[in-house]
């Protein structure tokens, strides 16, 4: 750990930001980018930009940018140096089963210690190591165990239902495998993953290659 | 599908660029987005996004920009449009059973017809009504059923080996649930989904913003 530096609480809050970006850069496969054209993407004005990059050395060039794999392989690095998070998962049909199965911990610090769910057969088991309660537990289980983060893997008829819960409980942040863009407090942040959508994506980009 | 205006295949091939940044920008919480922020941050020129939003009617308005929910439901509404796409699935552990059971169809025209792998209990099976294949028979059923988009769900370990045999196989896309980073022919298109990365990434913002 003591390779990253200290850096400002301003710059570290922007991080996910450049990262989110950088993601979608590659994926393009944009190969580099300067600090203005990373600017109006991100609307952070470029000298902040430059700054926040400086905390991390010279990785930039000037009159060239900086690299976009190299960026997302610094950013990658930084964002995974933190210390264990538990999680909860909500859900645990086939993808919440696939999900206790996924291994977060692999390079990320992440553990799910607690899953929700309704069905009896399941509920009070222990499932891939992990304890499975009946949602109704749900809300005393998140405080007792301090958990502000939860994967959201319920069916769509439940899930603002279930994110209202989530909220009522304290939590802080949702995962969102449902289809549906969730309503919450502003203060709650959402991280949605539609993967239909993100295939049907690729689906239409080679159907335009195609023709 | 009559209510979708006819569009220049240049047109379409930006359509997934503009919605994969839409997409970005809304998870970021931004609410519009100007012609030339847009040209900046996809790396087409605004004129030509101006053009191209011109097909599908006034979506913006002069002096305000795009609104940016606005544009995801109509982009999303363009990229749902395509007749049934078969897909194929390689790799049926955890998380490939959640994909067998994910309703790709609900909003999106997708199934996965064909299942590969190489778990002698399983193949020569129908899993949630998908035959599911020895890995062996993959090029020659691939081949026969025209699939050319893939669903990678096998472990890391065999992630690189499998993909070398989806691109002899013809695979024109792949949608990459492993973690690593596939090399490829630039003619084949890989869509990373990294579940860890996006989780430490809501984790991080988190953190971030409590400090």
């Amino acid at each position: 750990m003591g390779e990253i530096p200290k850096i400002p609480k301003a710059t570290a809050r922007r991080l996910p930001l450049y990262y989110r970006y950088l993601v979608f850069l590659d994926d393009e496969g944009k190969e580099k980018i300067s600090s203005t054209e990373l600017a109006q993407a991100v609307q952070v004005d470029s000298a902040s930009i430059r700054r926040d990059f400086s905390y991390f050395g010279a990785l930039g060039k000037r009159g060239y940018g900086y690299d976009v794999k190299s960026l997302l392989k610094f950013f990658k690095k930084i964002l995974n140096q933190d210390t264990l998070t538990n999680v909860a998962l909500v859900g645990v049909g086939n993808m919440g089963h696939a999900l206790l199965n996924y291994n977060f911990k692999r390079t990320n610090n992440i553990r799910i210690s607690a899953a929700f769910d309704i069905n009896p057969e399941i509920t009070g088991t222990i499932m891939s190591g992990v304890p499975v309660y009946d949602v109704k537990e749900m809300k005393k289980q998140l405080r007792d165990q301090q958990i502000d983060i939860a994967i959201l893997a319920v069916p769509q008829s439940t899930a603002q239902k279930t994110t209202d819960e989530l909220v009522e409980a304290g939590i802080k942040g949702i995962m969102n495998f449902t289809p549906i863009r969730l309503s919450a407090p502003e203060s709650v942040r959402i991280q949605n993953v539609d993967l239909a959508t993100e295939l049907q994506t690729l689906i239409y980009f080679l159907d335009a290659e195609k023709n």
